[in-house]
């Protein structure tokens, strides 16, 4: 990695203007690692240096700066620089900067490409912004199946530069119809007279440009490849996916699933560079929503208003008892959500999930119930804040702590198995809805239990 | 993807054990669909189908199978198959498989390894349980700088045959000290008659055996690498670790954030397959931790048990209250661990999330207050269930709401900051450890807040 030790060094040449030594210095390092130390250099330095570099160098760095970075850089080279920059960018990182650019913009970088990039940048931007299009890249290798493994390899070298990916090529018919795709490793190995025919299995894998970039990631895992290529409705080849690419997809839609499941709305950039106004928004959206839930438990206590009149000390449990009923929902719902993410289970799977949280959810209740029996018992020996029916109270406390975290198990549990049967995604806020739902049922439940434990005491007629 | 609907003319073919024809077809399908498939057949007719397969096919199909099913089949195998079967996986795969068995079990196919594979099985399984090493495949393709591009594929084309992967190949000096890497693609590139050394750039990234698995995930995503060189302490290159296990990884550590997050401890096997006392185990822990904590609300709430005996009121917003603090910590909680987990905002950034934080938190709060009090007048305007000083009490839960909103956004901001700080990981147990904090510290504010606003009516001396 690129010690931060080199800045001043780096500073140093950049200020004197000496291109050819920064650009030697530079070599040695990987460009994400150059790429990192730009955005530790002022403003100045940082447009100085861009222009010192050429080629593509240049261009290696710029695909990987982040945003703002490139937003800021694009603005400080003339339009010759930034046209020759644009055409030689790899297609997919291209259209992932032109996509967030605004509509004249957009077409001021567009007109600085040649006619082929531009025919090529146009074509991929019509597809839908979620779409595997989007990540795709059109250079690739395309060979036929009449072809030697020699006759491959000197086609490799003539043509392959441009290729987002040496590791798989693609044998295509005469129309660009996906028959096969072959691992390199597998042309390597044959004998260079072997015809590429003997080597196919017609059988691969493939993604639709029109799929969900989403998709893809599952994909990728299941069948281990570093690329797949891209088909058109009509099955022809029309590009290929890195595994890179879906790397970052799958970075942020482990973001927006975390998001979800914390209790907001997926946001769509950093948290950092999310304006205010909007961050405020999200979080408001699922903080309302969850506030007229748990307005619900105002409405339930008014029920027992009655009953907390006559026994202040059954208020002093409330928070603790909705707590630990939301505590285990939220443990069963974070297991179960994830467990049907990563297919450890399936919808039907439901009955067995039940019955082992309906275990679970016993033998946690009974453990916390004994520890709030026992503080209860202990402060009411140093002390009278209980009162004198501190037993019974204790009792109530304690049935009603089982029977929550059992009841917070089970809801925890089986949301997840309801929301992903009605088609939602099941990691949908499910931590803080399970919470607020079993808060409001949670306090029926102590209260029942209170009036039935405290009915010839503390709550008598 | 390899449809169910094959299963019955699947099934027939393996009733009239009809090996040949069975191994064509499924020579159709890519393995990791088979294998699929094999966990809907009956155990019977499971171990029958593998029976009927050989080779490379029987092995492949094998490496994609779930564990469970692995040790059921391998026990159904004779002795020689097994040991055939050990001999022809990849090594990593079979290290994978190796250090679940116990003991005993190990050692017995351990030894049906040739003299070659048993050396390097037992040399890999040497390693940390958690480091790179056991991720490792000892197979890859070494050559020297002064070869030729043509020396150099003819070489692959000998010796390739058990890499792991063919993308990347290695150069080493005569001690096996790695000096560089070159894509496959430099190779195929350059003319036949260039040497290595022309293609070198001397700067490469690798993996240490002894590092932590996890931290592979980061430099595969970082440099946009398919396969990267695994070095001992030595330099020495020991073997390579591909991007496809490393999904695997980047997988479970996903799911044990995800638990840890969700406040339980992470467990190491899947939902359905771990014990129930295992699994009980690790939830007792935190939810005990936090019951703990909660614990502290009734000693909180007993210093106000005067207030509530006068003001049976204000109990009745006691769950709200603490949980808007509790779901608004919550909310930013994730929003900063998830931000710090990728990098986006850094230690350093402190600061500037704060004063985020607290702009955010006081609009967050004035919605929700205001929604509170709205709905106490609401109430009010058609019953006395707040009684005649509904207005005050209206002013005191609303002025509640602001205050314990703001306070759960930054708490839930800066614990994730603080656990960093501390050198733990910040996903722990964040969210349920919020919402405990606020809930006992919302609570006083709640009632200092009340005390303050109803100090001339309900609460009067």
């Amino acid at each position: 990695m690129l010690s931060k030790l080199m800045l001043p060094e780096i500073r140093e040449l950049i200020e004197s203007r000496d291109g050819t030594t920064l650009s030697e210095v530079l070599d040695m390092w990987q460009p994400v690692d150059i790429a990192e130390l730009f955005e530790d250099l002022s403003d100045d330095d940082e447009r100085t240096a861009f222009q010192l570099l050429h080629g593509p160098q240049r261009t290696l760095i710029f695909e990987y700066l982040d945003r703002q970075t490139q937003h800021f850089l694009l603005e400080s080279l003339d339009p010759t620089d930034a046209g020759a920059l644009f055409n030689d960018m790899s297609a997919d990182d291209r259209t992932a900067l032109l996509e967030e650019l605004d509509e004249g913009d957009r077409e001021k970088h567009l007109r600085t490409l040649s006619a082929q990039q531009q025919a090529i940048a146009r074509s991929l931007l019509e597809y839908p912004e979620d779409s595997v299009g989007r990540l795709m890249s059109p250079d690739f290798v395309a060979v036929r199946s009449n072809w030697t493994v020699e006759h491959v390899l000197d086609h490799v070298r003539r043509h392959g530069q441009d290729s987002e990916s040496l590791n798989v090529v693609y044998v295509v018919d005469h129309d660009m119809h996906l028959i096969d795709d072959l691992r390199i490793r597998q042309i390597l190995l044959a004998p260079i007279h072997t015809t590429i025919e003997r080597l196919m299995d017609t059988s691969f894998v493939s993604l639709k440009a029109s799929d969900l970039k989403r998709s893809a990631i599952e994909v990728f895992r299941r069948y281990d490849r570093t690329a797949l290529p891209v088909i058109d409705d009509h099955n022809k080849l029309v590009g290929i996916v890195t595994i890179d690419d879906v790397l970052d997809v799958a970075e942020q839609a482990a973001t927006e699933d975390a998001q979800k499941f914390g209790g907001l709305e997926a946001l769509s950039e950093p948290y950092a560079t999310t304006p205010l106004l909007t961050m405020v928004h999200k979080r408001a959206t699922w903080l309302v929503i969850l506030f007229l839930g748990e307005l619900l438990t105002a409405t339930a206590m008014g029920y027992f208003e009655q009953q907390i009149a006559k026994a202040v000390v059954l208020a002093l449990f409330i928070p603790l008892i909705i707590s630990s009923g939301g505590n285990s929902g939220s443990q069963a719902a974070t297991l179960i959500v994830r467990a049907l993410a990563v297919g450890e289970i399936r919808l039907t799977d439901w009955v067995s999930v039940f019955r082992r949280e309906l275990l679970s959810g016993a033998i946690l209740g009974v453990i916390l119930g004994s520890i709030g029996f026992l503080r209860i018992a202990v402060w009411s020996a140093f002390s009278d804040v209980y009162g004198p029916h501190w037993i019974q109270v204790g009792i109530a406390v304690s049935l009603s702590l089982v029977a929550i975290v059992l009841w917070g198990s089970i809801i925890g549990s089986m949301l997840p198995f309801g929301l992903k049967r009605l088609g939602l995604d099941p990691a949908t806020s499910s931590a803080p809805f399970v919470a607020t739902f079993v808060d409001v049922t949670g306090l029926v439940i102590y209260f029942t239990v209170s009036m039935i434990v405290l009915s010839g005491t503390l709550l008598k007629e």
